[in-house]
């Protein structure tokens, strides 16, 4: 006799929701010549935010201010909202924890789509909720069908990620807006917007409204994944209840120097946003060049549609890692007839376009 | 109707564990000239982790490595375990908030002491655990009472810091290994050891043994407190199943880096403990100049008895406040006649020597 898992952790599986490219170097024995795989943002964070992270490194010895109060009053500035609408967290992984945890009881339903983010699922699994996944409608998230099956089932929540990962399309206003206004008034919306700042224009949603949570994080435009740092906007009564469970001291203090000093670095941004549009165009070119479609997108990352199905993919993916190349794949039909690339340096991208020929003739096109 | 919180959530009070001292600066208008209230470790990190830490800030754009496998190497070779008994995870409140998710289902007991670490009691209470607690015994965490107490009481886990928070004192190897061997084979230790590294002795403990979680941080004595990274020993299946549940990215890639660096520099980990005993020695004269006794303290703080009640504590504390010193106190009976001061250095306690008296008359003494 041993102590034993509580019913619900043991009921879970052992599945991770995603394996870390340091982790596959160590199996290959080797580094990676391109890191195309996480949607991290190789171009990197503004100047001014390592300069306060360094800064801040000699003053780790404090706790970080457990309210986030500077970083908080900055971000409602940028996002047109009161510090009450808004909670900073370890990224969005941490606050989709959070979310999932304050709303979700076992047995509840939870709307996401079929291939929407892992790192979601894992959440509600491990909450004991129950998944109710809506299929991608022409490689989109299905905004109105998602919402229709949300008031359908009784769910408690439902998930959208725009623009979308894994696919890096996206939906315009309207029909974001159009969605929020179908909302029945007891589910709330997970607005994941990681990739907000490079989509052509964000819908309007009044931050008081109770039903949504809109997501954005500092490490994908702003190039400061590792510093795990995201925020949440939402109705006071919402946010505040985040209080309850989230680990007070648990935001990075460098994390937070960082964040306040990349929001003010507008310029910066601009030229990360036209870097990437610049990176998204040559892996659209590198695609087409081997006789592929490269999707629309309006991430930091492109799926190329490989032309065959799931197992041709996953071929091709494996033979780009075999040539150091690391990239991943959608998770389910019929997004997994794609690979997805993220935006890198020119030295990267210059490596995938050497690459992928051969990939794709290891793996029998 | 708005959406409503999960039943478990929608239960908990609105109160928080701790309020930082940022937000009682805000409220009083002006910083503090002392900051000895958060057991920070004011001598600070090691150069080389600040360095490490500078170095990591330009390559923040990388997600940390999930695995944590580089730290977790050297982590093994410090504890002397297998890499397969450790899990880092964003400090030792992180840590917490997930041991008391794998092991508490609601309505299950969990034993504590009566005024033992409130972060803890916050996970428990968040998670649905009823606490039980276990009177102090002679300013100290009473660990052979705490495991007669779960196993009397069907826990499911039972808590205890050793050396001790708030109190300071700490118990020889022997009492502690005494309290494992007598723990139900069902039961789950948790040790937190966040002041392992000023303590004269520590236990040992097979690090095999599934029923004993340690708990180690490089808050304290490594100065980190805002880097956010700590880890638990333990038996390999019972950390594995933290990968059930946590958050797989969440550690800052940053702390990753001065982590490792920290743990190099021993010479600068033993300069720290001499600085802190000296520390500890000067609060203690400090506090025999005003007539009071300081407590022994195996920590980087000291626990000084003010010879009242709890009325009494809080007025110094508060008259502490007043004059720009941030201390804390214990809380709840008999321990909270003391307040709490961290070791800082030389000009802080200058501070606090120079306001005590003044402290002590303003609170009626």
């Amino acid at each position: 006799m041993t102590p034993t898992l509580a019913p619900l952790p043991a009921s879970l599986p052992d599945a991770v929701p995603f394996v870390g490219p340091e982790t596959l170097e160590r199996q290959r024995g080797a580094p990676f010549r391109a890191r195309l795989g996480a949607n991290e943002n190789g171009f990197g964070p503004s100047p001014l935010a390592v300069e306060a992270m360094r800064q801040a490194a000699a003053e780790v010895w404090k706790y970080g201010d457990p309210t986030n109060h500077d970083l908080k009053a900055a971000l409602s500035a940028h996002c047109g909202c009161e510090p009450e609408n808004l909670v900073v967290g370890e990224g969005i992984d941490g606050l989709l924890g959070l979310a999932v945890r304050l709303m979700v009881a076992p047995g509840d339903r939870v709307v996401t789509s079929a291939g929407g983010y892992p790192t979601f699922d894992f959440h509600v699994t491990g909450f004991g909720g129950e998944l109710v996944r809506v299929p991608y409608r022409d490689d989109r998230q299905d905004a109105a069908a998602l919402v229709a099956r949300a008031a359908e089932t009784g769910a408690r929540m439902v998930y959208l990620c725009n623009p979308d990962n894994p696919m890096g399309g996206w939906h315009p206003p309207e029909v974001i807006e159009a969605a929020v206004a179908a909302l029945p008034a007891d589910i709330l919306l997970i607005l994941d917007e990681a990739y907000a700042e490079f989509a052509p224009a964000l819908p309007r949603i009044d931050p008081a409204d109770p039903r949504v949570l809109r997501m954005r994080t500092f490490s994908k435009a702003y190039g400061m994944a590792g510093a795990r740092i995201g925020y949440a906007i939402g109705a006071p009564q919402v946010i505040r209840a985040f209080d309850r469970v989230r680990n007070h001291f648990g935001v990075n203090s460098l994390a937070q120097a960082g964040a306040l000093a990349a929001l003010g670095d507008t310029a910066h941004l601009s030229r990360t946003v036209a870097r990437v549009a610049e990176a998204r165009e040559r892996i659209a070119a590198i695609a087409r060049d081997n006789g592929l479609a490269a999707l629309p997108s309006a991430t930091n990352f492109v799926a190329i549609d490989c032309g065959g199905d799931d197992s041709f993919a996953r071929a091709v993916l494996a033979a780009l890692g075999a040539q150091g190349i690391f990239a991943r794949m959608p998770w389910v039909a019929p997004q997994n007839r794609c690979i997805r690339v993220s935006c890198g340096s020119r030295a990267e991208l210059d490596a995938f376009a050497e690459a992928l020929p051969k990939a794709l003739a290891a793996a029998g096109n």
